[in-house]
Formats: structure tokens, C-alpha cells, sequence
């Protein structure tokens, strides 16, 4: 036993963090002479000096004392590190245990490796200065705030031997995500999930500000986190390693007891878990004063201190002085890797927190067993003979999935109290909600702790958990009102960043399961609700996510959603946009063509065009399920006013398939988009969402200008879905008019101009038939303003079955 | 004195909620008969039941306790409503004290009035179930849940007599931005600013489920909302009336007496403000009991219990025992308008809550004072001769906006702790941090209670606070990281629908000042952070905006985004998008140059062309900061290395100025655009954003195929910013070798396919310059690898200045 194993505990933890500490200064400063093994020169610092040293300290000071406990208890213990610039932090602490050897060779621990972790640090093709899925040991990508809790919750769910440690910065705690996460407590179940320890650091300061948390009370924040439903244990005082050390056995002991009771059958009615709060000077053992102001403690800490290292003297006396403060002689070996005593204070193999083998979920992952679509299919004799509530039938699939998979744990569902209005309600045949505080079980009879499917009126928290449960290998949907879903855009923005960067840059992580969102309550067919709750944008985002990733599906059925759904619980590395009714509607496909139809992602529905196999006088094309609906009633009203007119019908159920060959796996050949589409006749096409989407996506196409997208025109108020269809320009009359003004030569108002030329021929009783179709329109808005529903025509409408 | 008034006050407030629930309910359910003047039959029932019944009851008791307190107290309050769906509660309150009649004429307080109302609740062309603008007395969209309180912070800035009462539901409560929110009790100062009442209503239920507020015990409450410095009041029992005006009288005895203290000189540490915690059943005083179900205090009375009432006799019997239960007979008078006994119980004229003047922003507003712009230009001699902060710029001119409306106290800057960062510290020089809390003077000096510059790590919290200002008349400006401001995608969805039918359907709203946004930090200059920090997707966003109110300004320099900026604060009614760059680069044109650019929204750059006014061989446009830089240079080198091509510089300053027209107020005619472009020539477009921006703009526009839309492709890491130019293809070599390959028709290439036919002659020394354009490209990329930084020639570029 070295002497440095006799010495206590806060020492030994000292003596380790000043290794961290230099390792991360040195990351952020130097690109040569890293070992200080001659006086420091200005050749030595870096040209450009990027990172962040503020929260550094904190994190090392974290990460050793999760380390002593690890040793000491041979817990498994996973880090979320919310401060998201900390990355300096990590990186030499991953060093120092070898994890980073691990995945990176050229990381080795010794001299060569340390300087190359040294010079790659905020270098171009090497790290950033924050957290990301290069970084071993990362579930959550550190530039976007607020989101540490949530993913750490995710993470811990059903892995019941777990602890998930999250340190949360006291810059992040002031964000509204962070503030609704810590009511997760709420919903984790100590007999069968493992246990989140937050830690709470609070070292004072943001970029430029004091920070709302460390203007509070020793009093103020007990209350609050006891309010929360906590257990807060302040850290604070002169030996912080000490205090630490303290805090989190006690911590370590209540959550063992906690899980002890709940695993032995005595529940407490409230678990309350312990959480730290840990106060340590921002800057901790930096510059303490340089330029004459205070720098260790205050914001001036944040980022990079001594910022003129390469040309102001003092600057590099300051900097050379703070390095060597941590007496870089004793913390290395002769070969430049760390000394015996600093490994030594680190857990070895699957124990290091870099090497949890939950972080690398794809690694963890057992793919779900599926129900057979067969069991689920809704049956079909004619296209539109029958109506069906497409979530309705998803429900009782996605319920089925629940019991196939109920042994292995590792299925939930997230949703921010829309389960049951989105006709998803046959899951609590066989699941129950999560919860754990005390509720009416003659109201809420499917209120029990241990439940997977969770409800909380916050995206953030549904899409934090999910984040965190899926990226630990297991698998979920979100189900979630459409308008509402871009409040989680920055989120998904950041979540898409993790799964491009995991892929291009960390080989070594292994393909997770995809995000699933479940869109419903769409736009169209707001009952209860108006011009709020419609919002398609969130289609928009996602054509900004790489392609490699980004997939929405807007299946036009029962059968088509199942058989999607199918597709997105088995594919990897994906986000999925699944936009489906909850209504009873018309049904179109069997399951078999429905099967065939997600293969091909666009196809013609014969049954509903007069083309005769032949080149048609146009395409009219559906992408949703009220847009098909309208759409297919068009071209019925078309079929018996003008029955000359050739028209092909044509349903996307895969957004992507339009983009051009080249931007997506997904999109159709130039050859395929030619058959389906013709090369040249004009296409009308009623689209769910905004029009933009559709333009972004056949730009590129040839002679796009001959699509004529009709969607979502951000008109709409307290409407019958007929008027919301027709204040949006999407409704039957309106696409039919489209359609013969695009067409027939003789209508003289598209003639003109650019549209002109797609004009084809001169159909017989086009002009009755549009003067018809205006009558129609007029007089069913005024039938809809005077009854306040929709004409029986509309209410009763079902297509003929019949082909033209 | 009626007998009424000689009732116990508790006894009062019972009578008026029961003319308020009665019509609340009648609003839900009746299409005639609207007095039950005859026995309820199906035929008097809507067609369609849509509303939302379980939280009117709570918001009438808070209406009537808030109209009790008033009348007392002659104070001026203005109520946010948190519970969205609770329209038909506000509608019957502002029916009865007649602030619905003051808008909607025909929503006169008789018979024939109420029965309008009645009517057209839930109502094609009439009002949503949810609080909207056309509703009097809103500040707030009821749609997306989560915003009620820091709006009501906003409205209540600066408004030094007005108390702000707020309904937080226990649904919305869950929400993350709502449990950052309650923080902003330390950013409001009793001395300058009204008050905020908030009364969290706790009624048990959401849409399906529990909340998780109400299974909080009374002593976790109490501590979490001490713990975040207020003084919870709690609100129970059997007596809820008397209740809530003892709490009500209480809390308006403190918030005087606080007041009172810190506009005497002795301001108390911590400002605590009162808060009530109301916990009522959910539907209280509706049917108890339906279909042997409970439906009173559970959620079962979320929407619309008895919904069977136009088929089901039982529910039509439950539905007029429960409308007969509130005694109609006694609750109107004669001409079937309020009794005089529950009128008496309303304020009148502006103290009404629905009439209180800080509602209507907009006839409240005052217009700013702006500097003139030539005292903030900056001095150009040769374009790109000298090098200047945009941002440095405009924090200077925005300081003097603080100055000169010192007095008025109506400009406010809302930001997530970056205001330093980005370079606006020339604030500090002339105004502080608002903050209320105690902050060490030593380290934050500026940080005063008073102050107008409010900074939290909460982007929703500066949403929130920037909404109530402006709507209650102010102004303000929100500078942002760019990548950043997603976060708040949802909340600026709403907001634009809340301009949209304030617009449209609300006529008496006057238009209030814009919402500016200044985004900064922007994706190609992230010198501290990386891949995570680059996020233009929010001009996405704004392009599904209606173009009635959205705006995206990208000026390429400091006099264009002073311009700009002066431009925005005088609009009125729209939402800002403006992108500047907080770091030192060259600036292109003269205040007057910058003026006229702003004007014209595109330009032509006549000293970075060649074209001698005639037709060039292509156009080269750019739309941003870097991405003008970039082309600037490429045209730099295309002239040095290919004097023969002949180039068109175009910058594009008002990205909507591209949209065709007709599709927004700022379009160039279709004249200007083909002037601009020309009519067929290639474009190379440089641009800030996601090409599919320009993309969807330019859809329609003629021949758009040969617009060439470089711009942000989801490549980023740890760079350099040339390293991160040339991976997303944006870098002035891999222009200059574009523009080329459009050109020449030498260049077999692009000769080929689609493109090819933009291909106009052959180009003398075009192979060679893209054969050393590559070789220069390769050089620079292993530099940065090597160096670390860019290499001199990129860092030491500067425009020759010169005329080709």
C-alpha cells in the first residue's frame, strides 16, 4: 500500500483532483509542452483558446467523489453532466481511467496520448469544449440547457441496480425544463428502477450573471427541493471533498434503503430520494486576480482566463503559475500516464462511469418482439365500405407489444395526458400509469407505481425520459397533440445533433432504437379546440434534420399505421414522425396493401382513378388522411360531372419519398417519380401540413412548377371541419375546380400565365361543372354557420366503391 | 339596497357564480331556449358539444372573488387567464359586467343578446372554447399551456398601479416553462412595477388524469412555493367564497404593504408576494353522477359531461336539473339581462377586468423615441476597409433608446444571460439588471432592483415577460443564441396566431408594438462551442408564419442592421427576425447606402461587380454576414483569376423581399426581381440559413432551377470558422469553382443534366483557376488541422476595394 492510500479520504481525493484539474487546464491552453517539462513559452498555448474553465473544478470535484463511492460500494453508477461545457472535465477524468483509451487508442495513457487529448481539445477535428457522443459515457448532448434531469430519469427507468448520477449547473437549473424536472421523482418506481441522484452545482455564476440559485438561502433551497419531494443534503464549507464524501454516503444509504423497503414490500406512500446541493466558488483553484480584477469566483471564470497567454507576459506567468499550483511532477508516471496513486482512486472496467455499459445503449439493446400486423389488420371489403379509429387499432397493437415484452421491461410510453383522448385507451387493459405519490384509486384505478406508461403535462419531461430510456437501449413512442409537439423543437434539434455525431464520429456506439412520435389530435379535426391547436410545423423541422435520421410518415389508415408503426419499432438510429387520426374513418387498404404501400412509400390507387393504365389528364395526390378523404371525394364528384376526365389517384405515405434521389434514402428514383407522377401532366396535391413542405421537397424534381399544393394556410377558427377545410382551400369543391381549371383549356382563368401551359384539353362540361362545384361550396358554408355541423352531404359522404 | 346586499358576502359571491355557471353551461350545451323559458327538448341542443366545462367553475369563483375585491378597493386589475379552455367562464363574466357588449354590440346584456352569445359559442364564425384574442381582457393565447405567468410578469413591469391576478391551473403547473416562471417574483420591484397575484387552482384533474399538484400534500406545497419566495396562501373548505376573500383581502394587504415599504425608501431583502392555492372539485356544482359514474370533482367533467344530451333522455334530464339547479329564474331580470343584484356585483367602466386599458396594448402605447441613426453609423471609407461589431454598433444605439424614453419606462431587454457576450455591454453604461434578490455589489455592480435589462438562463421566462410588455403597450427587444431560440418555436407559433386574429377578428384591438428578436452568436462563428451551437431553423419557422406579421432581416453589416433595427422599433404589429453578427468584421456600406438597402430589401452591390451594368454571365447573391464575406471573396478571386466573367453582386437583406408576389407584403415585384436576377442567368446564393428557406421563397418565382442555394448543411464540429465554411460547402473556393462550373461550357460537369443548360460560353482559364481553387481549398483544410486556426490568407483577407 502506497502512503497515499493512508492518508484520509479528502486528502486522496485533493491529490486526485489536482490531476483532473491540470489535465483540463492544460486541454484548454496548450498545444505543446504539456507536461510543463520546460518553462512555459508562448509557441506552447494554442492560437485560438476555446472552452470553458468556470465549471470545470465543479465536475472534478463531482466525478471524484462518484469515483471514492463507486470503490467503495462497487455500485453501478452512470453521469449525465448537465453543465454542458464542461467537457475539459470529463475528457481528463476518462483519461485518466482509461476509458477514453478505450474507444480512442491513440488516447493512451501516457505522454504521446495525454498530448494528443491535450491538442485535440477545441481543435478542429477533435473534441468540443462541450459534452457530446464522442465523449464516452455521454446519453445527453451538452449544448442546449435544461434537459439533464429529464434524460437522467429516462436512463434510470427499469434498470433497478442503476444509479444515475446528474450533476444539474445552477446556470441550467434556471431553465423551465430543468425547473418541471425535478417533479419526475414522481414517477419512479424504487422496486423496480434504479435511482437518480441529482446533484445540484451551485458555483454561483452564468456566462456574465450571478445566478438565481445561489441568490437563494440555505432555507429557500430546503424548502424548495423538500416541496419538490426531495431529500436535499447541503455540501458547502472548506473541505468540500470531505463534505462531499459525507453527502453522498448518506445519499448512497438512503436510496439503498429506500429501494430495500419498496423491493421487500413496504412501499413508502412518498419516496422521498435524496439530492445534493453543492456550493463551490466557480473557478475553484484558478487565477484568483489577474488585470486587477477577481477572477476565481466570479463570472470572469466562465470561460478562458489569462485569454492573452501567447502575447501578454503576465497573462502566461499567470497561467504558468495556476498549472504548476498543481504540482504536475507528482501526478504523472515516467511514462507521462497518470500515477499509481491517481489510478488508483478510479473504479476499473464496466464500473468506470465512462464505461457503464448502459451509456452504450445500442450495445444493451434487445429488439422488441412485435405482435403479427395480421392480428391487428382491420378488415377491408371495399375501399371506404368500412370507418375505423386508425389510434383506436394502434392502441390495441401497441397494447399487445406492452405483453410480448413485458418480461424483458423495456417498452414505455410517454405522453403529456393524452393517452386516452387519443383513443389509445386499450393500453390500460394491460399497463398502468406510473406514479408513486398518493391519488383516489376510485378514480385513477390505473394509478400504480411500477406502471410504464407515464403521463405529465410537459413535453419536456416526456421527451427527456424518452431521450434517456431510449439511448440506454430500450424503446418507446411518444404519443402528442400535433399543434403542440414544437415545444420540444429544440430538444429534437439537439437529440438529431447526438445521432449524426454518434454516427460519423463515435463507431464504437452502437445503433439505438428510433424516437417515435405518435402526432394526433391533427389540425384538421379540432373538436374541442380551434385556431391553436393547428400547427403542422413540426414536419418543417424535421426536413432540416439530416436525412439520415429525419423520416414522417402520414399514413392514410388503419392498416397503413399499423404497418408503419411496425417499421419504426424495428428500425435503428432513426426519428420518427408518424402523423395518424383518432377519428373513425374511412379505410383504404388491406394490410397487405397496405404493407406494400410503406414499402414503396408513394403509390397509384387504381380503384380510385379513370387513367385506365394510361397517360391520365392529371394526378391528383394525397399526403394525410383528411386530405385524402377530401381529395378521393373530389375526384368522385369529378367522376360523375366529368366523366371524361382522366385522372390517376396517388397517396404519399412517406413524406420523403418525394425528395429528390440523392437527399434521402427514402426518395423515389427519377424513373419512379416519373411512372407515378408522369413526367409532365399537372398534379394536384392536397398536402396535411404547410405547402412550404411539399415545395422544399420537389425542388429539383423536373418541372415542379406543374404541382399545385394545396395544405394547412393558417386559417382556421372555431370551425366544423368542412369550413376549416374550406377557409384552407383544402375542401372537395375547391380541389375539383382545381383540378378542371388546371386541365381544360377552355377555363380561361388558368390559361394565363405561367399555369397556362399545363392546360391540356378542352374537357366537355368542365365550365357547368365548376359553377356547379361554387354553388355547392357556398351553400354548404351557410348551411355550416346556420346548424353549427357539417351538411349531411358531408357527414354522409362515402365513396362509391366503384371504379370509374 | 336590494335584500341581496344585506347578505353575507359569501352569500353574494354564491349568487353571482350562479349566473355566471349557468351561462357558462348554456354557452356549451344550447342552441335555443337559452332562459329554459320551456322545458328542455333534444332540438334546443347543439348539434356539435364542444367546450370545456370541468375548469369554469373555479375561474367563475376567482372572477367573482377578484370583482369583490375591486369593488372594495378601486383597484386596477388585469387577469391572465392559465386555463385555457375555460373561455365560456371569462365569456360570462365579461357578458354580465358588459365588456362584451362594449366590443360586440350585438352581444347586448337582454335576452337577445345572451342568446347570441349562447349561440355562437363553439360556433362556426363565433368564439373557440378557449381563451383568445377576440375574448376582452386577454393578454394571452389559451391554446399551448405553460405561459400565463410570466406573461402576466410582462404586463405587470413598469405598470407600477396595476396587480396582475394570474389563473395557474394544476395541468399547466406541470409544465416546465410554468415551474421556471414562478422565479420571476426576483425580477419584479415593488417600487417601479405592479404586482403579480398568482392562484395556482388546483382542481384535481387534467384532460384523463390526476395532476400531480394535487396529490402534493398542504406542506409540500407550502414549503415549494416558500422555497421559490412567495407566501402561498392556501384556499379550501367548505366555505370557497369567504375562503378566497379572506386570502384575496390578505394578499392585497401585503402586496399594498410591500409596495408601500419599498416606495418609502425601505425596500426588505427579498420582496415576498403573496400567492393563493385554491384547491376546488373539478366541475364543481355540475352533475354529480352520470351512467353510474362519477363526475363532479373528477375528470370525467373535463369537457362536456352529459354528452348524450341531444339523443339521450337521461343525459337531456341531467342536463336541465343541472341548468335549473342554478335557479335561472332569479338570475336575470325582465329583459332577460343580469339581475341588478349580480350586476351590482361587477366593477364598472375601466375597472373591469375585461376593460382595464393596459389590455388594449396598443391604444396604450406610446411610440419610442428613437437616436438618430447618423449619430450610431460607422464610418466607411472603401468598402471593407475597416472592420466593426454590428452588434457593439447597435448596443451603443440601443443604450441612447434607454435614455431617451427614461422617463416614459416603456423599453425593456429580455435575454438569456448574453447580453455581455454578445456585445450590447454599452447597456450597462446607461441601465442596469433588474434583479431583486441579493447579488454580491462587488462582482455585479449592476444588478439593482429597478433596473430594465432582464437576464435568466430561461429563453421561456424572456418570452413570456417580452409578450405581456408588448402587448400592454410597450416595446423591447429579445437578443438571442441563434441556436437557441427554438426553444420557444411553440410560444411564437401562438403568439403569431394570437396577431393573426387580433387582426382579423378583433377590430378594437389597436396594433401593439413588434416582437424583436436579435439573434446572435450566430451558427458560423461559434468560436467557443460547436456542432450544437448551429441552428438556423427558426427562419424556417418564421417562413409558416402569415406574412401579415413576419419579417426576417439578415443585413450583412453595421449600418444595414442599424437601419434595421430602427425600422423594427417603429413597426408595429409584426414579429422581427433580425440575424447581426456580434463579432469585428468589414463593413460594406454607408449609413445612406444602408438606409436605401433596407428600403429596397436586395440590392445590387455595383462595386463588388463586373458586369458594367449589362447582363452578367451570372448573378452571385448572399444573404448574410460570413456567407457575404465568403462571396465577396470568391468574387474576388473569380475576378482576379477570370477577368473575363462577368458578375452581378447582389445582397439580399429582407429575405422575404424573394417571396413571389403576392405571398408577402415585402416581395419585389416580379419587374425588380428579374432586374435584380436577371431573367435566366445562374445564381449562386450564399446563404445564412438552411438552403430549403430560399427554396420555398423562391418557389414560383421564374426559372428557379437556376438558383444555386448554398447554405447550412448539418455539418459542424470542433472548427475553425473556414474548416466549418468548407464543410458545408459555403467557403469562397468551392464558390468561385460553382460559379464556374454554371458558366462555362467548357466545364463537362454541370453540362450534363438539368443544370447544364445554364451553361452560357466558354470561359478562358476557367479549368485552371478551379483546378488551383481545389488545390487552395485542400492547403487551407490541412492548415487549420495542422495550426489549429485559419491560415493568414483567410484571417488577414480583406477586400481590395477596387471596381474590376
Amino acid at each position: 500500500m502506497s502512503t497515499q492510500a493512508l492518508l484520509p479520504v479528502s486528502e486522496r481525493l485533493a491529490f486526485y483532483r489536482r490531476a483532473a484539474n491540470y489535465i483540463a487546464v492544460a486541454m484548454i491552453y496548450l498545444q505543446d509542452n504539456h507536461l510543463l517539462e520546460e518553462p512555459l513559452k508562448p509557441e506552447h498555448i494554442k492560437h485560438r483558446l476555446l472552452g470553458h474553465w468556470g465549471t470545470v473544478p465543479g465536475i472534478n470535484l463531482v466525478y471524484a467523489g462518484l469515483n471514492r463511492l463507486i470503490l467503495d460500494t462497487d455500485a453501478s453508477v452512470l453521469l449525465v453532466t448537465g453543465p454542458g461545457h464542461g467537457a475539459p472535465a470529463n475528457l481528463a477524468n476518462l483519461w485518466i481511467d482509461g476509458c477514453l483509451e478505450d474507444v480512442k487508442p491513440e488516447m493512451s495513457r501516457d505522454r504521446e496520448g495525454l498530448g494528443r487529448l491535450v491538442r485535440l481539445f477545441s481543435w478542429p477535428g477533435g473534441f468540443p469544449s462541450h459534452i457530446a457522443p464522442i465523449v464516452p459515457g455521454t446519453i445527453h448532448e451538452g449544448g442546449e440547457l435544461g434537459y439533464a434531469l429529464a434524460t437522467a430519469f429516462g436512463a434510470a427507468l427499469d434498470n433497478p441496480e442503476l444509479i444515475v448520477a446528474c450533476i444539474v449547473g445552477d446556470g441550467e437549473a434556471e431553465t423551465g425544463p430543468t425547473a418541471g424536472a425535478w417533479h419526475s421523482n414522481k414517477f419512479l418506481d424504487p422496486a423496480t428502477c434504479g435511482a437518480v441522484l441529482p446533484i445540484l452545482h451551485l458555483n454561483g455564476y452564468k456566462i456574465a450573471n450571478p445566478t438565481i440559485f445561489n441568490s437563494m438561502s440555505d432555507a429557500e433551497l430546503t424548502k424548495l427541493f423538500e416541496g419538490y419531494g426531495w431529500h436535499p443534503l447541503l455540501v458547502q464549507g472548506e473541505d468540500l471533498d470531505g463534505a462531499l464524501a459525507g453527502a453522498l454516503d448518506t445519499a448512497y444509504g438512503e436510496i439503498r434503503a429506500l429501494q430495500q423497503a419498496a423491493r421487500g414490500g413496504s412501499r413508502p406512500e412518498r419516496p422521498i430520494w435524496p439530492m445534493l446541493i453543492l456550493r463551490s466558488p466557480k473557478g475553484w483553484t484558478g487565477i484568483r486576480e489577474l488585470d486587477g480584477v477577481r477572477v476565481e469566483g466570479t463570472s470572469k471564470s466562465h470561460q478562458v482566463p489569462a485569454m492573452q497567454a501567447r502575447t501578454k507576459p503576465e497573462h502566461l506567468r499567470a497561467l504558468e503559475e495556476w498549472l504548476r499550483s498543481y504540482g504536475p511532477d507528482e501526478l504523472f508516471d515516467d511514462s507521462g500516464g497518470p500515477a499509481a496513486e491517481i489510478a488508483a482512486m478510479c473504479p476499473t472496467g464496466d464500473r468506470r462511469m465512462g464505461a457503464n455499459p448502459h451509456v452504450n445503449g445500442g450495445r444493451m439493446r434487445v429488439a422488441l418482439k412485435l405482435p403479427g400486423l395480421e392480428d391487428h389488420a382491420v378488415a377491408l371489403e371495399q375501399p371506404g365500405a368500412s370507418t375505423d379509429s386508425s389510434l383506436g387499432a394502434v392502441g390495441k397493437y401497441l397494447a399487445q407489444v406492452f405483453e410480448l415484452n413485458r418480461e424483458q421491461r423495456n417498452f414505455r410510453v410517454v405522453c403529456p395526458d393524452e393517452v386516452a383522448s387519443n383513443r389509445l385507451g386499450a393500453l390500460f387493459d394491460v399497463e398502468d400509469h406510473a406514479y408513486e405519490w398518493p391519488v383516489d384509486p376510485q378514480i385513477s384505478p390505473d394509478y400504480k407505481p411500477g406502471g410504464r406508461i407515464m403521463e405529465v403535462l410537459s413535453e419536456h419531461n416526456c421527451q427527456g425520459w424518452l431521450q434517456g430510456y431510449v439511448l440506454t437501449g430500450r424503446h418507446g413512442i411518444f404519443p402528442c397533440y400535433e399543434a403542440f409537439i414544437p415545444i420540444v423543437d429544440g430538444m429534437v434539434n439537439q437529440y438529431g445533433k447526438f445521432l449524426k455525431m454518434s454516427r460519423e464520429e463515435a463507431p464504437w456506439r452502437e445503433p439505438v432504437s428510433s424516437l417515435n412520435y405518435l402526432l394526433t389530435s391533427e389540425g384538421w379535426r379540432q373538436d374541442h379546440n380551434g385556431y391553436s391547436h393547428q400547427m403542422p410545423g413540426f414536419i418543417n423541422s424535421m426536413l432540416n434534420r439530416r436525412e439520415e435520421h429525419a423520416r414522417v410518415y402520414v399514413p392514410p389508415d388503419a392498416n397503413t399505421l399499423l404497418a408503419t408503426m411496425e417499421h419504426c419499432l424495428q428500425a435503428t438510429g432513426c426519428i420518427n414522425l408518424i402523423i395518424g387520426s383518432k377519428l373513425p374513418l374511412p379505410q383504404w387498404l388491406s394490410m397487405e396493401q397496405a404493407q406494400e404501400h410503406v414499402r414503396a412509400g408513394a403509390s397509384a390507387w387504381e380503384w380510385a382513378s379513370n387513367d385506365d393504365d394510361g397517360l391520365p389528364d392529371l394526378v391528383l395526390a394525397s399526403c394525410g388522411t383528411i386530405p385524402t378523404i377530401e381529395l378521393l371525394a373530389a375526384a368522385s364528384l369529378l367522376k360523375d360531372d366529368v366523366p371524361e376526365l382522366k385522372v390517376r389517384f396517388v397517396n404519399v405515405t412517406n413524406l420523403f419519398a418525394l425528395a429528390a434521389p440523392g437527399n434521402h434514402p427514402d426518395a423515389m428514383s427519377a424513373g419512379q417519380f416519373g411512372e407515378l407522377f408522369t413526367e409532365g401532366r399537372p398534379v394536384i396535391f392536397n398536402f396535411h401540413g404547410y405547402p412550404s413542405a411539399v415545395h422544399q421537397l420537389i425542388h429539383r424534381r423536373p418541372r415542379q412548377e406543374r404541382f399545385h399544393v394545396r395544405g394547412y394556410a393558417e386559417e382556421g377558427t372555431t370551425t366544423t371541419p368542412f369550413d376549416l377545410l374550406a377557409m384552407n382551400g383544402v375542401d372537395r369543391f375547391q380541389l375539383a375546380i382545381e383540378a378542371l381549371s388546371r386541365v381544360d383549356v377552355g377555363v380561361s382563368e388558368f390559361v394565363r400565365g405561367m399555369s397556362g401551359e399545363f392546360a391540356v384539353r378542352n374537357i366537355s362540361g368542365a365550365q357547368e361543372a365548376i359553377s356547379k362545384y361554387r354553388e355547392q361550396l357556398a351553400e354548404h358554408r351557410q348551411y355550416v354557420r346556420e346548424h353549427g355541423d357539417d351538411p349531411p352531404e358531408i357527414t354522409s359522404w362515402a365513396w362509391s366503391g366503384s371504379r370509374a
